[in-house]
């Protein structure tokens, strides 16, 4: 009786396997605790095999973050882009599109939220890139934003990148809120935030500044 | 002739020393690279009196974030109570107060930003409870604000909560603009974003809130 031929796994299904396995892993484990064994084991693919896709741990940790970073990044474009509308619809849609991501994909989201800078330069430098992409996103919505408001461009980029800083800040942090509250849905946290950041935004272009003089 | 007496130190003398100069060894290096024996020679204290006082490199990590946490949780407390007044005031004099610590004290504040929650499990409670110890403190701030301007407590811990973990990740991410903007004033971060959040959360409660249709 002859051997059955081997189904073929083409590369990228393969490594999309092992990536998935990683995310897994790395998420449940942390990067210095997790071992390349067990995320072999579960993507069902020999040890070697992942060193001969990724090099090493760290690779792999990276790929994990290039892919997930670009998912996100993708997710908020994506929703923005189909939102249309006006920038504020647009930021709310991808807000929202966010906040729907970090719910659903917990691994994801603890792979790419609050890792160590520190951890290998490759890394530092991978999710330093993966803030820079989610940072020119926000702020092209919100500089857009703002020219649509105040009819020119004078506030500018300076003033977009604060508040582009401020609310992916924001945003971050909110996680945290999300997780100490599972039961209160993704859709309120980016209804909360619009109206605590775009609202304030809006009338402060309408000129309505807040100065630190008693009330 | 007779040995001079030696000058003698006192024991919190000398921790103040060495965790002065581990902060600024931690801040440059990182925490995994940083080795005690720069720390001990940095601070003129031999290496076997440094793990005297503080067990280990990590046991002297902690002690640093410990010690930065409560200076900058005690900045913020001492500029808000010294303000007064009302709710917004307090907390605008605690936000300057906080971005001029950042940009006085690069190195305290590179401790305990952005620190990597899996080094070890004490570090990770060590920084866990320092920001859960800010975030008590906005949030106290907040919701006085909230009942303040809503003549009441209906919006209450809950929403208090959500605004504090947004204000909180928002000024934290602002440090990053600040460093990329070295010339432009922490008084300018703290006025900004006080316009970005206390305007939108006063115009909510007065009934202004955002909603998702086609303005």
């Amino acid at each position: 009786m002859k051997d059955k031929p081997k189904r073929r796994v083409p590369r990228s299904v393969r490594e999309r396997e092992i990536v998935d396995a990683a995310v897994h892993v790395f998420s449940q484990r942390g990067y210095r605790a997790a071992v390349v064994d067990e995320i072999a084991e579960l993507a069902g693919i020999s040890k070697p095999m992942v060193y001969l896709y990724f090099t090493s741990k760290e690779g792999l940790f990276v790929a994990c973050v290039r892919r997930e970073a670009r998912r996100l990044a993708e997710t908020f474009r994506e929703a923005a882009q189909r939102a249309g509308g006006s920038p504020e619809l647009r930021l709310w849609a991808g807000l929202s599109a966010f906040f729907a991501f970090v719910a659903e994909r917990r691994d994801s989201w603890v792979v790419l939220h609050r890792q160590a800078p520190e951890q290998s330069e490759a890394i530092a430098a991978e999710l330093a890139e993966a803030r820079r992409t989610v940072m020119a996103e926000v702020t092209a919505l919100v500089a857009s934003g703002i020219s649509d408001s105040d009819g020119g461009d004078h506030l500018g980029e300076f003033e977009a990148e604060f508040v582009a800083h401020a609310l992916v800040g924001a945003a971050d942090a909110v996680t945290d809120w999300m997780e100490r509250h599972p039961d209160s849905p993704p859709d309120g946290a980016s209804l909360r935030l619009m109206n605590m950041v775009w609202i304030g935004m809006r009338d402060v272009l309408a000129g309505g500044t807040w100065a630190p003089q008693a009330p």
